[in-house]
């Protein structure tokens, strides 16, 4: 991490292509405070934010500019690639007078390998085997972070939120689906990419899931999979339930059903946080993803759920995230700043 | 680690209470061999050798003398404390001509907090809140290497076994009990002395297990677990029917109960490395203790299992640990090495 002014501003080769020469992005200058280009690239759309960074590291980014762009996914993996581009170039022609941007970084869905800088694959937009820190290096001239969504979640909340002081602790992301970032001794442990996926397998039988098998817990327990069990058992329409608030909702107001989808996602997820704590016996867990929303809805019964699960491991303190939706975009920036401090170590 | 000649015999405080004084083991002599002395502490019984290490610190270390006493549980606690210290001393009495000993190595059942030298509570034993690692330093004045049964085996698996080369990895310890020791960046990770107790805890409802909960994997896919199983099943006697080899062999001989125990134990066992594997992606998975002699009725299926439990993980290649029975004596001396090491740094 690098704070205002405690850093030479690195000489990168290259520091912003010649389309950029002359602009708050060209090469540094003197005075000029420093900024980085975060990106959450989702399914379907595109966060991104020009962000800076006062002197104290520890404190939340900035956020100067943001936008939210179409990811393009259903014209193919070049036009997300492209319009993964196009955010970053979007965002540097808009740099605040005074300021210039030394980094970029990624927040990617999908199975993300951090050391080879790899979409090993992201079903929804396609992408096999695409080296997209490389991409954007390439077309930026910039250092560029890249992270896996949900693990730059992670370590937005290590650093910045839920997870301070704890350097042992889970972060799980329940929403669209369901994947967690295990941070031991502080750092986020990657796995080649697929540690965390707890969303899919450790079942036999169920309903079939995207990942090829069935019953994972993604099918159920996430967000998305609340509602769609709710509205597979009723046959109401994805209008009337478009999400897992709606289904909290009618149980709230004595639907049997769907208090009966409620509870059994609430089970599940305590067991899957019971696993990781009976492997890891992890201190703390932070809670995230959109069904956090749900308040205490969720964290009383799934703490009881936890500890139903657990006999000799002391329980976790279950704690909720403090980023919300915007955990990928800074744990995007986490990405940047160390990317740009390690480009800067490189250059001495 | 160190090896013969690497390291200069470090000057301990006290090597050797008076009592000792002149033996091989006292005051550091020149041209005296090094050796740890490694004790297993089980249930019932204490493991203990002196090992002395060659030039190469990734070869086994030399067994130079093997006792085997009884842990004396039944006499209570303190009885079992004063067991341990009998052992050393034994030992102390009978290290060879031309060897000294440098250093004590503990490998401890129950929940065992490395950091802190503690024995958190070991139930056979009946310890609670046990310093022993202190204990044994100042009744011999040596530096004492403590650690957890099957972290320490894991540990040797890791150094000389199974586990070489493979800097993430799983230990899994298939015997009395069910425990895995957790590898992650060469290192084990000890969780306060609660990681890698998958044995407990993860269900609702089934057989009552001594932790307290019910359903237990231990309750029937441990090895011991395997043999209760059966007994209770068919009202066998523990004479006829004393472990899981002979729930094999009557598996293989046609006997449909002894093959649904032993299928369902192996089910279980291969839900919880792939539950390993979901969250942290491991690509090894080493599997000791008693059950291990099964060979490839154990571990043909067991993979088939694991698989079975995995949709977008890699399937983990399982190995049979290499060090047997003499893992936690092996994980002893590896741990008193480097509590010699450790301690001749501190003097330097």
């Amino acid at each position: 991490m690098v704070g205002e002014g405690q850093l030479a501003v690195p000489a990168v080769p290259g520091l912003g292509p010649p389309s950029h020469a002359g602009t708050a992005t060209g090469a540094p200058g003197a005075g000029l405070r420093r900024a980085v280009i975060a990106l959450d690239v989702g399914g379907t759309d595109i966060k991104s934010a020009i962000v800076t960074r006062g002197s104290d590291p520890d404190a939340l980014d900035e956020i100067l500019v943001e936008r939210v762009t179409s990811t393009r996914a259903a014209d193919g993996p070049g036009a997300s690639v492209a319009a993964v581009l196009a955010a970053v170039e979007t965002l540097r022609a808009e740099v605040p007078a005074g300021y210039q941007v030394l980094g970029v970084g990624l927040a990617v869905p999908g199975t993300v390998d951090e050391s080879a800088g790899l979409v090993v694959s992201a079903e929804n937009l396609d992408w096999v085997d695409l080296p997209l820190r490389k991409v954007v290096a390439d077309a930026t001239g910039l250092p560029v972070g890249f992270g896996h969504d949900v693990r730059a979640g992670g370590l937005a909340e290590a650093r910045l939120g839920a997870g301070r002081g704890a350097p042992d602790h889970a972060y799980v992301s329940i929403g669209t689906g369901i994947a967690a970032a295990v941070v031991l001794h502080g750092q986020v442990y990657v796995g080649g990419g697929y540690a965390g996926e707890i969303g899919h397998g450790g079942t036999h039988g169920g309903a079939p899931c995207a990942c090829g098998g069935t019953g994972c817990a993604e099918t159920f327990a996430s967000a998305a999979g609340i509602a769609r069990s709710y509205r597979e058992l009723t046959g109401a329409t994805a209008d009337e339930v478009p999400g897992s608030a709606e289904v909290l909702a009618r149980a709230h107001a004595g639907d049997t059903v769907a208090r009966q989808v409620w509870d059994r996602a609430i089970d599940r997820l305590g067991e899957l946080v019971a696993d990781m704590v009976r492997l890891l016996a992890l201190p703390v867990v932070v809670i995230g993803g959109g069904l956090v929303r749900a308040g205490e809805d969720l964290m009383v019964p799934l703490d009881a759920a936890v500890r139903s699960y657990l006999t000799i491991h002391p329980a976790p303190r279950l704690v909720p995230a403090t980023l919300g939706s915007a955990a990928g975009t800074y744990g995007a920036s986490v990405l940047a700043w160390d990317a740009v401090t390690a480009a800067a170590l490189e250059a001495l």
